[in-house]
């Protein structure tokens, strides 16, 4: 299959290119990973697995894990989770306090920090176990009975958060939350703490290349409709104020994370995911971001 | 064809609804048009016409133009485009000046007013009878020689376009425009006053379904990459702050003009264009987008 | 002495006009007051003190605290503390938190919710027992040792106060505060709490209208230049965002508390506190503006 | 007198500092003038008259015609002037657009260009000859028929003048412009074209620091009330995103040129006019500030 030659190929290539980006410092802990570390894999509906690099290795996904929250709240509470977030994008990464206030508390989309903790705070109202249904509903999805959650990683960004409480008690502060803001963002840094390897990512988010049904057993996920929906919205706000450049460069749905991770969806053919760690200046992958823009174009394998 | 069926089938549905929608008042010439116009017309790649209601009524077009100047431009300067005017979503309408004083006169996208303007102001530097090469590229295109500017509509919006003239006039403070305010003006308005009916535009705009080729004769207007790049800015910036929106109901790259029409593209399939004159809250034809998100949902043919 | 009559008349006056404010609800306890005290108090550096109507109930001083708190710290930290918030007028409530991000966690003045948190992070790192040594701080320069925090108030507030804590986590997200936010709003909040009459604050504040020395004993609490620094400072950013309207209409330094409470200075003449609940739509006194504005009026003595 | 020997002490300090400011450069005609001019002149309502450097020499007086502009509209409709234009500062230079958007068309204050843009408006609603009227009041109190426009200066602004033509017909796209933008900004920019010697100010402003009489003979401007106004209206917003400052360090009502002069007012007192053309980076000239600083400081005289 030529999925294999030319991932190999780009491989090599993005892999010996500098690397300008910079490990996020934010969170302490995740300073401590390898910044070399480069992996990709693919996972198609036709079944077919291949990866290249560190794809095995597992990482903290961070904010891949919003798309997964998401799906979740969607599945529970219906199309009545778009009057608490939006669906377009946020124009930038610096605006979106700005649009909190001006939006009375309404996050923009749910891919902001925003917008996810928006979300932790629903499923925190309608989930008996929270953090243990969360864990569990991801494993099912992917069959996949090993994905945990990291202690250290949730701590440690749990210790400097700062900004996220700051977010949470804004939002509270307009009566658009309903438990209380220390709960929910427990919850929220737990979710972002999930820990996957790049093989375990591009398998865990096939079903959305499939039309909301899992692949490897036809369990429904989402409805076709509602699975659609989630493809447009990793398009139009996946990677913060780079989505529009994503779009252009890549043309996937897709979800970065501060981890350097990124997924993308190939509607009816294949995830993919690539995980190196150092970010360019809007908060993604440096190489990550290199790897798709040629995969898709060499692929011809771009949406549009 | 299912297409024939479901088109004349959600047609009637539409066409009987209540539309909740109000015509543009700001351009004084818009308020003439017949607000129950409604028309639809699909042309596929493999070259079938489909039209039902006022499909054949000329309109006027207005920002629909945007995407045509843009491709214009876009041959012309190529990739250094992209130093003048941004690829991302701009969050809201009402951002649209902030944002353009925070980034120094660059502005967000091209679909903007204010990136039309800096585009009007490039093919102003480029051509060297701006209106007439202009209209020139647009007829070449679609073979189609009847195509035209309306004096009466660019007249009607030069009286009062306050608005443009801010917008034009800020930029040129930065330095961002070359040409005069005035002069950089008359050629935008122009733009935005061409007249074509939908069949017109869904003929016109099927080389953005066909990687950049026009299917009746395989001339090249753009190349695959460039078409895809088209695509994906239409996807995430062609309905001001309903981009998100329209990505998660339509599934569709697009764009909208306050005239009432819309132009949509399936990529390797077809473009569709739908014409009501009575506009939504956010400045979209409120029938247009009914019409195009039950047509995508009903054909499944959402991009994602 | 002419005030006396003069005040008397217009209280009546204002006494018998619709209140059209509200009580402040977000905080609790403050609901519990009475919505018709209207007290007023005025002590001049000759010694003349004056009171009619509830002058000598005790009510919540809230922000007229902030006055009190920058003082302490510009004592102790001199003109160091202006790197850590600014002088400027903020233009409008709505902007603050906007603002605080363009600025970069450095609040636009020491009466803004922002600049007070900031003063109160710089008082923790200074003070030994902070909480005992602020109330011992204004104590002295009023020589009364019956003022007291309500505790009642502090503990409704920082059961509510999610908009102040976002505040405080913002700016530590900036690195701009030194202390944990949760101890620095436990102090804010006391600071918030003091409780005083009409008679008591105008009696405290009098040492502003007296270049900085308290008139009873002639004890230095500021510097002359100092102290017409606070009153510049007052002029400029005492009422929020009706901060212009106040110097326009009334034409004192002062500064107004969300309990209903308004102190006003007339340098080298007076200290007058105003009480009255009910707030006007930018969270100023309702009587009380009308009050002031009537009294300088009358009595021809705006500073301007 | 105190006040001369203190002026000519100051002066002569000042005068030897290094001037870190930069003119103006955004007006060509503006960057002719000798960048080493300083020159400072006060006038007492005692008749008093002193002046150092070159006091006598005339300048562009620029925005310090925004006040006299808002004293002749003032006179002609009266309070209804606030309908139009607000009294609170605007927090910062970049935000005036970007507030203009928030208030729909309603300048924050008169100071700001968008507030005497409309200030010009009305002007030019209500006088029949709009240039000659405007010369010919401020004439009239100053009691020196010399004064006069400068064409140079004001076709030189004019020719690139493009901020201030986007703020015209931006307001004007709120209905809040009554004449065509082109017509009010002829206007606006003659008013801007004022010049003036420190000496002619100092006399011609101080009718504002005698409650509205003029002191030659006793002529009416304002009334006491409207008077007071001004001055208040100066005090906070005088000096764009520098008025809190100028509050704090100076402690008089006051406006700046950017021409590089300041006209500052003690009321019952004098009036004081500075020049020195290079300015800080907050747009005010930077001796003047100095100047002035230590001016009050030594002098006492802040009004605060």
């Amino acid at each position: 299959m030529k999925f294999e030659y030319l991932i190999g190929d780009i491989y090599q290539k993005i892999n010996d290119i500098e690397d300008k980006g910079e490990i996020a410092s934010y969170i302490p802990e995740l300073l401590k990973v390898n910044p070399n570390n480069f992996g990709v894999h693919i996972t198609t509906i036709h079944q077919v697995n291949f990866g290249v690099g560190n794809y095995n290795d597992k990482f903290s996904i961070q904010s891949i894990s919003k798309v997964l929250a998401l799906i979740l709240a969607y599945r529970i509470v219906g199309d009545e989770i778009w009057s608490k977030v939006g669906v377009e994008p946020s124009g930038t990464a610096f605006n979106s306090l700005v649009q909190l206030e001006a939006d009375k508390g309404i996050p923009r989309n749910p891919f902001l920090n925003a917008g996810a903790i928006v979300v932790s705070d629903i499923l925190l109202s309608n989930l008996k176990n929270p953090k243990e249904d969360f864990i569990e509903f991801v494993r099912n999805i992917s069959n996949n009975t090993t994905l945990q959650y990291s202690n250290k990683i949730a701590q440690s960004e749990k210790a400097v958060g700062y900004r996220n409480v700051a977010l949470c008690n804004f939002i509270k502060s307009f009566g658009k939350i309903e438990n209380e803001p220390s709960d929910v963002l427990d919850f929220y840094f737990d979710l972002c703490s999930l820990e996957m390897s790049c093989k375990e990512l591009s398998e865990l988010f096939l079903f959305l290349a499939n039309n909301g049904l899992t692949v490897q057993n036809n369990k429904s996920i989402l409805s076709e409709s509602q699975s659609k929906r989630i493809n447009a919205l990793m398009q139009t706000c996946g990677f913060y104020d780079e989505s529009g450049e994503f779009a252009f460069k890549v043309g996937l749905p897709g979800k970065s994370g501060v981890g350097g991770g990124i997924i993308a969806i190939h509607p009816d053919q294949y995830a993919i995911a690539v995980w190196s760690p150092k970010l360019n200046e809007k908060g993604n992958s440096y190489k990550g971001m290199k790897f798709l823009e040629e995969f898709t174009t060499r692929s011809e394998s771009s949406i549009f």
